[in-house]
Formats: structure tokens, sequence, C-alpha cells
């Protein structure tokens, strides 16, 4: 029974609309939050950022509001309290509908900063979903390859 | 310059080796990581994880030794303190020799848990690198879409 439903949810993950697997739209939709990325969360520039939004924008980052105001809210509070804050994206994927960022975000310069990975839903070409997970990049680590 | 430096970046992200985004690799990539994934944090066997494990092991989780000792050991730790873990897989992704997994991770049954994004690299369908991001679930959030 448990091989069963593992195999189900198997094929339900490959099991795409065709349409969203196309290779040229996968990299435009790159694109789109590469600089939605950098007019938003670098410039601190709502309007820009905005434009490749779609009617929609579901929020799941626990801590910023529904829709397109909670994003705005968050670059206001970004541009009066960590003018100078950077989000420095290591790696960007595309699968589908989604593009993920692996990205370091410091909020002043010389801190260590925080982990954090975005998943971005798009339809046709716009941003219309969001989901985030951050995490402190520690001081100390069981390792020496760094959190990137 | 600015510009340039960024245009640089978005190159090199589109500029992947050809071979890596073979679909049918990129297909079995997810069903290698999907497994080792069940084997590993759900079933907690070592063993059965370990044979998708590549000649290297590249652990940047910050907890985590690096190499197939140190999740051996984090294996361990789970079966010791939490048999009754939980990892529920929300969304796989592959591109290139990448795949990403969305998860809720649950130590007991009933808690709220932990939302984490995966980060995997394969070579010849081989697991040899790891990344992650980790953070709990609140209790509350500043909207009603959860964070999956």
């Amino acid at each position: 029974m448990k091989k069963t439903i593992l195999a189900l949810v198997v094929v339900a993950f490959f099991n795409q609309p065709a349409g969203a697997a196309d290779p040229k739209q996968m990299d435009e939709n790159k694109r789109v939050v590469l600089d939605f990325y950098e007019k938003g969360l670098n410039k601190k520039d709502f309007a820009a950022a905005a434009v490749h939004l779609g009617p929609r924008y579901t929020q799941h980052n626990p801590n910023a509001a529904d829709g397109p105001e909670g994003f705005r809210n968050f670059l206001a509070f970004l541009r009066e309290k960590f003018p100078n804050s950077r989000s420095e994206i290591k790696r960007v994927f595309a699968d589908g509908d989604y593009v993920i960022l692996h990205v370091h975000a410091v909020r002043s310069p010389g801190e260590r900063g925080v982990a954090i990975v975005d998943i971005f839903k798009l339809e046709n070409g716009k941003i219309v979903e969001h989901w985030d997970v951050a995490q402190p990049v520690p001081e100390k680590a069981a390792n020496a390859n760094g959190m990137f």
C-alpha cells in the first residue's frame, strides 16, 4: 500500500502539463525572476519589480501579508531599516512553471547573513506565487564547506 | 559596469553543459533523490539510502559533518531520538545536475514541524553534494496561505 502511494506521488510529480516544460519559457521565467529580485530586493524599487507580478501574488512567507502590498511593505521596511542590504543569488533553477533561487542575503555589510531558498511560480511569464525558507548562517559549522 | 556583471552572471547561469539538461537524466535524478530521501530520512536506513551516493558527498548543512559519515550519524540520531519523524515531500524540481526538494519535516507527530528546501547535485546519477535551508513553521503567520 505504501509503495502504491509512493508510486502515485512519483507519477504526480512527473505528470506536469507538457507546456510547462518548454525550455524557452523556463529560460524566460529565470530572467523574469532574476530581474524581479534585483529590482525588488537589491534596488528596493517596488514599481520596477512589480511589472513582473501577475494578477495575483500568493504569499507563503509567514512574515509577509498576502498580495503585492505585503511585498511593497517589505521593501519599504528594507529601504528604511537596511538600505545597504544585499541579496546575492548563488544558484537559479527552473522546472516547469517554477523558478528556484538559492540566495545569500546580508542586511548590513559584514554580517554573516542568511541562507534563503525562494520558490516562485509563474503563469504566462508573470510571478503569481512565492514560498521561501530562511536560515541564519551560523558562526561555526560541523564542516568546512560553507552553506553555499 | 553593474549591468555588464549582471549580464555575465545571467549568461553563466544559462550556460550549462548541454548534457546536463537531458530530460531523461533529470527525471532519473528526481527518482534517485526521492528514493534516497525515503530510504534515508523516513526509513532511517543508511545502507539503503547510501547506494545513491557517489564517490564523494560534500555536505553544506552546517550541523552535519562532511561525507557519508555525517549523514549516517544524522540518521542514527533520528532513529534514536525521533523514531517517528516524517519528511513529507511537497515539491520536487530538477534542473541540469540538480534536484531540489521542498519538504515538511515533523520530528514528533502533531508538531508544526520545519519547512526545508534541500538541493542535491548529482553526477552520473549519483548524489555528490547537498545544501539545505530549514525554518520552523511558526504558530502564527501574516497570511493564511501556510508555508507550503
